[in-house]
């Protein structure tokens, strides 16, 4: 993992060694344009959202799902004639993604997430340590008039909480170079009323939480069963998300504010920044082993 | 332009403020894949020369020319469904590269290099200065039995260089939101004595020379004649080049070293970052007026 590091004014001048360069011609770094396009596409999905009806107002979700894009018509993954990842258009329908992977796959994050954990609690660690937690959640998930419901219990403490989960925008991202892609999504999560009725579908998971700072890792194994005489199904999922809904709010509302100091106008990026790095690192460390 | 800026220990907390962050779960910026590509691109280019034959070694050129992708089919610009700068694999043969611009957009470039020779001069601006130089060149391109040779003579100095370029690859940069697109190339100039015989084509070059450290941002206007019969072509471009081929080289050389001091080690991706950050610097100020 290389961080930038320009050669800086500390360099002693040796025979043939380069002298200090600046940045570029203007001495700063130019904006980085994939982070950038990541950071106006999920403030746009916060600014544009409607919160004019009662019903529709809930806590937004970030998350980056790693998995593969698939092409429609092969099923194999997507192939496009360019060397490093990038930004696909959301007007190119010809993927699907698909966030399962393998076994083999999830106990090799759950590995690296494990030693990240332990070495990350050490002093000399650079950055700030990692916690984690073990999770059984079942989902039950209702049709009703105003659409899917989800009632998840935690399974250790019967919390129960009824939501909505309203999808407001995916943007898929092709790494050619690596084992998997990735999936950024915005969405809104409504409190609603708990359903009466039957479940249409139930599925138990398994979760280990990872937090860092604003972040969570969520290493999943979902067991779904649609009906009691269907065999359940399987399913590896690994996601990071923004922990705090409020944080992300307030950072997104003050986004290039002239009226605050710098550090809260670009605390939004930062935050944006600092998502997509950590769901570069679990691409970059992705192995073979995608479904 | 934004430098990366992660938020530091100076931060006052702030009600609703976020808090510092890492960079990501590692404490660091996970590697820049685009820049990693073209420094291995050109570093493979460079390992791989032969140098065997006496009649090819020469200096090695690495230039980035300003320009714009076109579908060979339909001659329109290139569409891809990416919203981000990406590199188009070599693979990829449906495109071909212009880098002729308009005289408005040259002008255009021209009024923002001279403008920023000018402020860098100033002593607070944040990086080295420009300085810029006016040549007159007129190159004669001549056939011989080991290829094709180009003869420049310096209109000032009436200095004259005989060399036969040899390109050794290219890479295509697509740069989807912004007016032009890009291309890496690497080749060898070898040295070679004065052919004689009739010149194939010759063309004169008006050429601004911006230096900056390590690189010179060339603006040029090339008036070009195949023959006395046909009208002379009027050409635009913009490219930047490393200056020193031996800095280039040595840098090359060390790279990776374990031997050698981290500086020395990450020179060479440290040139080839300045170089591609100058790159998308001049990208991103392009204006419409491709040809």
């Amino acid at each position: 993992m290389d961080q930038h590091k320009p050669n800086g004014s500390q360099q002693h001048p040796q025979p043939n060694a380069l002298p200090a360069l600046s940045l570029s011609i203007l001495g700063v770094e130019p904006l980085d344009e994939f982070i950038k396009e990541i950071a106006d596409f999920v403030h746009h999905m916060i600014k544009t959202r409607r919160t004019d009806h009662p019903d529709e107002v809930g806590s937004f979700e970030v998350e980056a799902k790693i998995g593969v894009l698939k092409e429609r018509g092969t099923g194999s993954r997507l192939q496009m004639p360019v060397l490093v990842e990038t930004i696909m258009s959301p007007e190119f329908h010809d993927v699907r993604f698909e966030s399962n992977m393998s076994s083999h796959q999830h106990k090799h994050f759950n590995g690296l997430l494990n030693n990240l954990t332990a070495t990350s609690n050490q002093p000399s660690h650079p950055s700030s340590p990692l916690h984690h937690s073990h999770h059984f959640l079942k989902d039950s998930f209702y049709t009703s008039d105003r659409g899917k419901i989800r009632v998840t219990r935690d399974e250790k403490t019967d919390a129960v909480e009824c939501i909505q989960k309203i999808r407001l925008g995916d943007l898929n991202i092709y790494s050619p170079k690596r084992s998997a892609d990735w999936r950024v999504s915005v969405s809104v999560e409504v409190p609603c009323p708990r359903p009466i009725g039957t479940a249409t579908l139930t599925r138990r998971k398994d979760r280990l939480s990872y937090s860092h700072e604003e972040f969570s890792i969520d290493l999943t194994q979902v067991t779904s069963t649609t009906s009691a005489a269907a065999a359940p199904q399987i399913f590896h999922e690994l996601e990071v998300e923004i922990a705090r809904p409020d944080m992300l709010l307030s950072t997104a509302a003050r986004r290039g504010d002239p009226n605050v100091p710098e550090l809260e106008r670009s605390a939004f990026d930062e935050l944006i920044r600092a998502f997509v790095n950590n769901a570069r690192i679990l691409v970059r460390n992705s192995i073979d082993g995608w479904q």
